[in-house]
This record gives structure tokens, C-alpha cells and sequence, in this order.
């Protein structure tokens, strides 16, 4: 299948492509798992499509940041379009504000928040307020509600996914060195707001977020959808957590260090903003979820269209993720088999470098993110073919890519599409 | 076997390991042998118990340090530490004084030191004294009968195993930028001390290293012990040489940069006193000579021992890099297949990753080290099996970790266990 109209005219033949697709399969990568004979999910499940890409391409193994370090999603994929998290990374706040729709600008403090159920004991009786969703209404009365002026803060305030939103302050002299008010289990009293350093931008910030936690308690508690919910005998949504403060750091954009526009399709938001904040733009599809039930085939379908338009895309897949966290590798198996089945239009997409890759490992023994190299497959015009034909951890490993790092990737990628500067004579 | 008692209770059945043990092959990696048919002697020699924990392993090749650079023990194994030798590192002397059981403060300076035999015509007749050895009461001499208050200098002189010593400095503002008096080789005059920068503090060092190297020979000269040795038709240890100065950096200790205590096993003054340098304890274990003939059935059993105590342990096997120095194939395959046949015990070892490498090559043909690659493998709990079946320097080439680099090994290891911290969320 051809994503160009074939009417228009004759594709010429081409040296090389001019597209770049990186598919990031989030937390795929795994390590032996007893219940699977050993194999890891990925090995053990039938991936056609994914080995007819492996065999017709190059293969290696990746570490998304260095050796041994334990990305998270937002780390990892910063590296992967190729910023060094090291130096622009201070937390994921700002990543999920400015995917949640706020616009951050350089010096912004951005949080990650939780609409959760304060009890009236004090404690928090439910971290997800009875997974609230739809929480547009509530976020818009405390955004418009809120008054920091006395702290020279603007504050934003925006919903995303079920009960997550995103917070973000604009001011003079703020710091993300704040603590967090979110006691990580239920059955215990928020947390107090503390500074995390002496310094006088972290101490009128922890003030200006104490006073946000307060004035916006206040007007949930007394808000109307929390008084219906309360006569339905549902948890109310009546304080909001945060955690996850980062300062909004200065990121040359995708198109000026790259010469390229792009794209990122992701059901998480976390990904989304990750895009905005390099620049890249956001292509909406009908039911992604960030889940295993997600839409995999609209996904796919937007992909394609969308290399229409973007010379760049960057197409994150989330289910494996959730499935290595959750600790089930008969559940990451099968969704990386329906991945693969999905992904099958991708297979002769033309005049398009194709990179299949992991952000990082999600090993069901470990249930959280491990440093474990991902295995990544490069696949399109001029790449140069290995022996590899399944595309598996340890497969991989024996690719004509050898183990590489996350910030190659790109640089390796916009070499094939002809877009790598020489560097000499 | 298991390393745990297994009377107190049943092990529960672990996602990941906890321990770490690094067992390090001294200069185990070679190029290949004509006298061995072309193989090198890690490939000539049968290691059906390494040859296992390839199989049920992951295997790879490492630069310890980088790609290109010959690597010393000391330098190879502060990396392997996760220590950058480049940062931390000025010479030998202070970890050979540190090893020797002088407690190393930083801004201290240290040396190496031989006992040797200066001949009636002022020329050095013997390097090593006629290999003497037990010369700790001559050393307590040379400590008691130097005086370098003149310099504001503290003296520390410890022996080390045979005609082997070490020397430190302890004063105000001292310099590693100082020569040796050591000619090298036998039938020359020992060399004067010069400062190796125009500053004030390598002139001083200079002029008292030159200093302690009068006083301490005149001490030597008039000793009984010295006396007896001319009775008896022995070679003097009348002067000292020194080399591989060295100031003593501010090094992370060990248990607050990864949070887990640890320990080394070695008969290597130089690897213990790594160890000390980073608060890693010393393991003594009888019989340990550093040498082909050392107790290896002894140092495991050691090992599996202290691993009921400390969750990192390194062991250093130093034989095969003697017979790599000593040019000797034959002798180093051999001494192979024995250490190959003392590891058994660890071929089970419940609860740790296993690592196995080298910390450099010193191929028989070099007569030194060089810079090839090491070969590698990781065994245990949630490693990812590839399809190496030989533990050999290009079988491990072919494995699942690819080519790593010396400081990626801790971090790697760290992850396995759990120990790693997430960098981003």
C-alpha cells in the first residue's frame, strides 16, 4: 500500500526515502518470563509483521538513555528526539501541562494533579476520587476560581485523561523545588507543601501551591457535581494532588534543529506534550486509549495519513506498557500480537524510513520500567539488510546495529532520508 | 548449592536477584596463539562451568575503560567500579599505599616502592633485593628513622607481598608532579628525583622525595638485617625505588553512591586498596598469592561466604594476566581450565548476579595489556538468554549485551538487582 495518491503520478525511483516514522512500542521490552517458557512476551508472540520488517531491515539492541539507567516514558522519549534529558529535564509537570493543552513558556512551573476523595476525617479516601472522567467543568471553576495574584502567579489549570489533570504557574521568580501534597496511598492525610530548598523562588512557590491546594479544596467541596455525586454515593472530587514539579526549560523546536516538520500520534498526554514542547504537532485519533482495548487500527490508518503531511512522525503505542506494569505477560503477549496484525499497512510503506523501537523494557517480574537495552528494527530504502528475521530482545541483539544509544537514533534515521549534515570536507 | 543457610527456611521464589558478585579474570582476554593452534587460551581451554553460565546467560564484549585505551588494573577496575579513572585518577602510588594498610586522606601523596640492592659501584644490582621478602621490620625502620619535618612532611612506609613497599606523603600543599628514581633496569645508577611542573609544591615533593630516598638508604645500609644478608652472601635491600606517584582524589564512597555495602577479594595489594579507597572491606582468604598457584578453591569458598554478608562482592583471580605477562600460553590456558574448574560452586549460586569478565587483556604475544576488548557475561535472576554457548573472547561477541563499556557494567548489574533509580516517571 502506497500512502501517496497513486493518481497524482509515478513515483519516481528513489536513492532514499524522505520520511521518517519512528513507532515507539512503550515498555516493550521484557526479560524471560517463567509462565511464557522463559521467552519474553515479545518472543513468545507471533509477530509477523514485525520479523517480515526485521528480516528486510537492520536490527539492534538500544539503550534510551545510557547503560543501565532506568528511563522514565517522558526521559526516554525526549532522547529518542534526540534532547538530552540530563540538561532540559526537571520533572514531568510541564511534559503533562503542556500536553493537557496550557501553553508552557520557559520559566513556567508545570504538576502533574489528581482529582481525588478527601475524606472527613481528613484522609484521602480514593487517589482516582472514584476515577472520576470528565472533569472539564470542575477544572474550568477551579482555574477561574483561583486567585494567587497575591504571589504575582497566573495559575492554569486544564483536565486530561479520567481523573489526571495538569497544573501550571507563570510568575516571576518560581521554582519547581516543591514537594508534593499526594501521601501515594489512600487511608492518609495529604501531605504538607514544603520547599526543597532554602531558596527564596522554592519557598514562595511552595506558599503559592499550599494556597492553590487550599483555594481550590474550597471551591470543589461546595461545587455542584460534587454535591451530585455526593446524593449518588459516589466519591466526591474534592482535592486535588500534585506531584512531578518541573521547571519549563528552553528547547530549540524539532523544525529549526532538524529542518523537518513533525508529528506525534499518542494517546497519552504525557507523549503529546512532549511533542508541543519540541514543537511537533498532535494528530487526534478516534478511541486511542493508552490501553490494550486502544484503536489500533485507526492509529495506523492515522499514521499513514499523516505521512501525507509530516516528513516526521513519532506513533506511540502504550498497551505493552500497561500490560508490563500490571505484571501479566500473557495480556503483553497477545496485544503485542494484535500490534503486529495492526501494523501490517506499514509494511510497504513507501519513500518512508521506518523505525520500530521500545522507549524502554517494562519487565513483568519488575512491573515498572527497567534499563534492559530495547530491541529496535530500522526498515526502508537503502538500510543496509542483517541475518535478524524476528524482531525480539535478544534477537535484535545480534543486528547489524549492534547496541546503540537513544540519541543516535535520530541522527541515524535522518542520515537514510539524506538530512545529516557532513561534518568536514 | 545454595549460599544461604538452608535450614533457617525455604528461599521465597525471587523476581530479581539481590546480591551482585563480580568476578574478575585478571588479563584473561588474549589474541590469538600460533603455539595454540591460533585460538587464544580463554578458547584452547576446556571451561565446561563458564561455558554453563554463557549458555543460561547473557554475554557480551566490554572496553573497560574505552575502545582503544590499554587499561592498568588499577585504572580498569575503578572503572568497572563505576569510578572515572580519568576524574579520580593520578597514578598508582596511593592505591598501592592504601592497599598496603596506610589510610589514605585526600591531597595525600603516594608511591609505589621496591626494596632493591644499590651496588658498591652505585649502580642498581638487583630491582628486587634477591626477592626479598618479610621486610616489614626494615619498613617500620625506614617509617621510625625518617625525618621530613623540614618539609612539613608526614611519612607512612608500609611493606607490601615481597620485595614490594609503599610510600606516602602527608603535608601542605604537596604535587604527584614528581619523577622516579628508578632506572628500569639493572646495572644502572638510580635516577634523581625531579619536579615534572615548574611549581612550588612538585619542587618541594621533589626535594623531599629525594630526601626520604638518602635517609631511608642510610638506614637500610646500617641495618642488622642488611648486615646478616652480606654475611650470608645475600643481596642488600639498601635503597628504595620509588614510582607511580600519585595524589589521593575525594572518591563517593562506595555504599552512599549505589546504597549497598561491599567487599573484594584479591590477593592484589593494588585491588584491595581500590577497594579501601571506595569502602569496599577486604576479604582475607589463606593461601591467595596472586599467582597461578593461588588457593582458588579457597577464594570461592570465600566469596559464597561473604556474600551472606555484603550484597556486592568483587573477586579478582590475577593468575591468567601473570602467565599473559610472562608470555606463556600454554600455562595461561591451563590456569584457566583450573580456575574454570574451582568456579563450580558458583554455577548455582541462588539470589545474585553473576558477572564474569576480565578487567583487560594481556595477550601472551603483547607480553602486557592491551586494549582488546574483554569478554563478558551476566548470570541470574531475569537475564536475558541469548544464544552464546561458549564463554571465548568472539563467542562473547556474538551475545545478547552486545559491546559495553567498563562503567556500564555496575550500572547494568544495579538494574538487575533493582537498585537503579528511575530517571524521569
Amino acid at each position: 500500500m502506497s500512502v501517496r495518491n497513486k493518481e497524482v503520478q509515478p513515483i519516481p525511483v528513489l536513492m532514499t526515502a524522505h520520511r521518517i516514522l519512528f513507532l515507539v512500542l512503550d515498555g516493550i521490552g521484557d526479560r524471560p518470563c517463567p509462565s511464557l517458557g522463559d521467552m519474553t512476551p515479545l518472543k513468545a508472540a507471533e509477530t509477523p509483521v514485525l520479523d517480515q520488517l526485521a528480516t528486510a531491515g537492520v536490527c539492534g539492541i538500544m539503550d534510551t538513555i545510557a547503560p543501565g539507567i532506568r528511563p522514565g516514558s517522558d526521559t526516554a522519549h525526549l532522547s529518542l528526539l534526540g534532547y538530552d534529558p540530563y540538561t532540559c529535564y526537571t520533572g514531568r509537570g510541564p511534559l503533562e501541562a503542556e500536553g493537557s493543552g496550557i501553553h508552557m513558556e520557559p520559566g513556567m512551573i508545570g504538576f502533574r494533579a489528581n482529582y481525588a476523595t478527601l475524606d472527613s476525617s481528613g484522609k484521602i479516601g480514593d487517589r482516582r476520587a472514584g476515577r472520576i472522567h470528565d472533569t472539564a467543568v470542575l477544572s474550568n471553576a477551579v482555574e477561574r476560581g483561583v486567585d494567587l495574584s497575591e504571589y504575582g502567579v497566573k495559575v492554569s489549570f486544564r483536565s486530561g485523561a479520567g481523573h489526571r489533570a495538569a497544573l501550571a504557574f507563570k510568575g516571576e521568580g518560581l521554582s519547581h523545588c516543591v514537594s508534593s501534597n499526594d501521601p501515594k496511598s489512600e487511608g492518609k492525610a495529604p501531605l504538607e507543601i514544603r520547599p526543597l530548598e532554602e531558596s527564596p523562588a522554592a519557598m514562595k512557590t511552595s506558599r503559592a501551591l499550599a494556597e492553590f491546594i487550599q483555594q481550590s479544596g474550597e471551591i470543589l467541596g461546595t461545587h455542584p457535581i460534587n454535591k451530585e455525586r455526593a446524593a449518588a454515593g459516589e466519591k466526591q472530587a474534592n482535592i486535588i494532588l500534585v506531584r512531578g514539579a518541573g521547571e519549563m526549560g528552553r528547547l530549540e523546536p524539532f523544525s529549526e534543529r532538524y529542518g523537518m516538520r513533525g508529528a506525534v500520534i499518542s494517546a497519552a498526554s504525557l507523549i503529546t506534550g512532549i511533542g508541543r514542547v519540541v514543537g511537533l504537532d498532535s494528530i487526534p485519533v478516534q478511541g486511542i486509549t493508552g490501553s490494550v482495548n486502544t484503536n489500533l487500527e485507526g492509529k495506523v490508518r492515522a499514521a499513514t495519513g499523516a505521512l501525507e503531511t509530516y516528513p516526521f512522525l513519532l506513533m506511540n503505542i502504550k498497551g505493552a506498557d500497561e500490560s508490563g506494569h500490571d505484571g501479566k505477560p500473557e495480556q503483553k503477549r497477545d496485544f503485542i500480537h494484535r500490534i503486529d496484525a495492526a501494523l501490517a499497512p506499514l509494511s510497504d510503506l513507501d519513500d518512508t524510513i521506518l523505525v520500530v523501537c521500545g522507549d524502554h523494557s517494562t519487565p513483568c517480574s519488575v512491573k515498572d520500567h527497567s534499563a534492559d537495552p530495547v530491541p529496535v528494527l530500522i526498515h526502508g530504502e537503502g538500510v543496509r539488510r542483517d541475518r535478524v528475521t524476528r524482531f525480539a530482545e535478544t534477537d535484535c541483539a545480534e543486528g547489524g546495529l549492534s547496541r546503540i544509544s537513544g540519541p543516535s537514533l535520530l541522527p541515524i534515521a535522518l542520515d537514510l532520508v539524506n538530512r545529516s549534515k557532513k561534518f568536514g570536507a
